[in-house]
């Protein structure tokens, strides 16, 4: 689904922090939610909240606050969370396998199709149920499944062969958690998972505080 | 070790990216690099690079460009990963085991000393050569192992009280991966890596571009 206003980057990354919010408050019954409320729940200040929600029309009432459903189902639907989204996983090592386990469970509109790998010693074993296959089948998956997302799980020194792979076989977006830079293009959107980096963050603010 | 410079959350966060390809550039025995050169591989941009090394006292010499082992040193020091941080994980699930094998893989500074659960089927099995061990032996390994480091791989309903337990048994840093929001305070930095934030965001770049 395509939305119709423009979003600024800042608030696309805002909009999964209340996404999970407002589901947390539906799952308690509760109906509606002020931007103090939520302010302290995400740790966002609530004029930065009255504004993001402003831009893609959730209008909130004084003194009533915001409707949690509608503003769930609006976010929901400018996130594209009212279709599923098929993914493979391209690399069967340990965040690879994780991962395959991990998304299911999280129940957002994200369905893993497949996982692959070279390794022989991997091949055919099962997660869930699917069964890691030969990179060789990764582009008949695609085509079959309608697959629109590759989540690269391989090696560093593998990982611009693999981009290049899955980008050539008509992968829209791809999600890297390898050690290595992406460059978009007008045909790929990146999301990159540097944990490492983030790790090193840590430990340096650790040492600097 | 504490660095004596004040350097922005923004350099910070670029310094782990230099450090990767710096180390490769040694890996491939290459022993200068100019900023140019550093843009191509990074992504980012060639004054961006020098403004950033100038920060730390990386000076650059016209027509040679930077010393890729000194500079590599510099950064590794900044970030404190001459020395190795101890860690340990609260949650032995997909995510939790994942983590404990794939960090080690890494050589970045950082050991995993204990890995921690609450459920009877998963106490006792082994991860590479550490156990999983009840939460209730959490205190006793961050003390005798001088723990800075805590990764948090619970469901979201227990990351809160996780949060406060490793707190109170003195971790100075929590490696987040509940997807809940943890407020920084002065006793304890805060690194959240929300996975399924940034595959909704993928989700959302892909369907509006």
């Amino acid at each position: 689904m395509k939305y119709e206003r423009k979003i600024s980057e800042a608030v696309i990354k805002r909009l999964p922090r209340y996404y999970r919010f407002l589901e947390d408050l539906m799952n308690m019954g509760i109906s509606r939610v002020s931007s103090k409320d939520l302010s302290v729940r995400t740790g966002l200040n609530p004029s930065q909240i009255r504004q993001d929600f402003y831009c893609f029309g959730g209008f909130g009432l004084q003194g009533y606050g915001y409707d949690v459903e509608s503003l769930f189902n609006e976010i929901k639907k400018i996130l594209g969370l009212d279709t599923t989204y098929n993914l493979v996983i391209v690399g069967a090592g340990n965040l690879g396998q994780a991962l395959a386990k991990h998304i299911p469970q999280q129940k957002k509109g994200f369905k893993v199709v497949g996982i692959f790998d070279v390794k022989s010693s991997l091949l055919g074993a099962k997660i869930g149920d699917i069964e890691i296959m030969h990179i060789d089948k990764l582009g008949e998956c695609i085509r079959e499944n309608n697959v629109d997302i590759a989540a690269l799980t391989v090696p560093g020194n593998y990982a611009r062969e693999a981009a290049e792979m899955v980008i050539k076989q008509g992968i829209k977006g791809i999600w890297n958690f390898a050690p290595i830079e992406l460059k978009e293009n007008p045909d790929v959107v990146i999301e990159n998972i540097h944990l490492i980096d983030s790790l090193m963050v840590l430990g340096y603010k650790i040492s600097n505080k």
